[in-house]
């Protein structure tokens, strides 16, 4: 499961556009915004039930809370994606009008890079010749090996920040469940706790498996992130109160 | 300064390793720990000060986000580094391992590499002979071309989540400063809207600087991101209050 480490290589191109439609995609772009939903809300939620006296205050600013954060992830990565698209574009454009203008600069280009991999110096100025035969895959090679972008896929950045953004809200109505149907924050936050590390180990696991890590170490990992965030916004909120 | 968007290739690896302890580098987290600080305590702030109808509780519950929200971005992307370095060094050995039971295999992979690179034929059997006479070349070129794995360093993102991490206090307190000293919530919130919206412009120019992006439309829509994230949580709190 180290697939989703890897970027695209040229000798994957096909496997790369096919990988970016699979359903564990959309499996990682949940537990990403879950996760985070899961611990925002329930450390606020937490930090805030050592002061106030009545759950309803709690719930009013966890739902505050889940709207801010799932703005600010969904339609901040989304734009975030709209930049790395029309960075590409511009990037592209140069280089296109660079090989027409220059093409003995961008051909001294190439074979820099392909001598800086070692290749012996006969096969480089084969290898420049062949690649700048053809404008399109001498485009390529630029955007990829000079520049180090990799073409951006702007419908499926738009759909992942998407489901990240609505995933925030799901993972944030979780902690803050027991605050709606328990009236005294301190009951509430037993429930919410217990609820939410567990479900922060759950997510962390699956995270795990994603990302190339043991998943019980990302486990362990992930709700000790949310343990923490949770315990300092109390004892910061106690002390402020 | 498209600098920051490139990822490095082998052809500018000197660069690379120099560019990452750049003072950019700092600027280019502390801008995004603190737009992040700007945005959601003071939507949370915004969204709160239209239900209750004291500061005080504003404040409170404004640092419990803070203590929150630093925490799992400094924490969580800390950890987020040391899993990625943690993942590159037991794909390292995997490689070392294999150069050595499996040469001819591996010889193949690089061959496979080059051939997607369009390169001819007598080059590649010679640029093969080149990279597999070198064990940590061959390895090294295995990383990055059939893994798309490029080397962590642990260091650097170490402490990079710390400056995020601070820097999302920082930015947090600017929002919930008039909190402080204006009692009435109403009141404080325009004062602190018209600040962190001035803010957020300001960041998101800067933050286009490093992204690639127009820095005036990246601080249009920093300040529409925080501005909508703002007025959401304002009316969800409305709602449910």
């Amino acid at each position: 499961m180290v697939r989703f480490q890897r970027k695209a290589t040229a000798s994957d191109k096909d496997k790369h556009i096919e990988a970016h439609f699979t359903a564990s995609d959309l499996i990682k772009d949940i537990v990403i915004g879950m996760a985070d939903g899961l611990t925002v809300p329930f450390a606020l939620a937490a930090g805030l039930s050592g002061t106030l006296s009545n759950s309803n205050l709690v719930v009013v600013a966890g739902f505050a809370e889940i709207a801010a954060g799932s703005i600010a992830m969904g339609l901040g990565g989304y734009l975030a994606a709209r930049t790395d698209h029309e960075h590409y574009m511009a990037e592209l454009e140069r280089e296109r009008f660079e090989i027409v203008m220059y093409p003995e600069k961008e051909r001294q280009e190439v074979a820099d890079i392909l001598h800086a991999w070692n290749l012996p110096d006969s096969a480089i100025s084969q290898a420049v010749d062949t690649i700048s035969k053809d404008p399109d895959r001498w485009i390529d090679f630029m955007m990829k090996h000079e520049l180090g972008l990799e073409k951006p896929e702007p419908k499926r950045a738009r759909n992942s920040s998407l489901t990240i953004g609505l995933s925030y809200i799901i993972g944030g109505i979780i902690p803050l469940a027991p605050y709606i149907m328990i009236a005294r924050p301190e009951m509430a936050l037993i429930i919410s706790a217990v609820v939410t590390l567990l479900a922060l180990f759950g997510f962390g696991y699956v995270k795990g498996r994603f990302t190339g890590s043991t998943p019980f170490k990302s486990a362990w990992q992930t709700m000790l992130v949310g343990g923490l965030a949770a315990g300092f916004a109390y004892l910061i909120s106690k002390w402020i109160a």
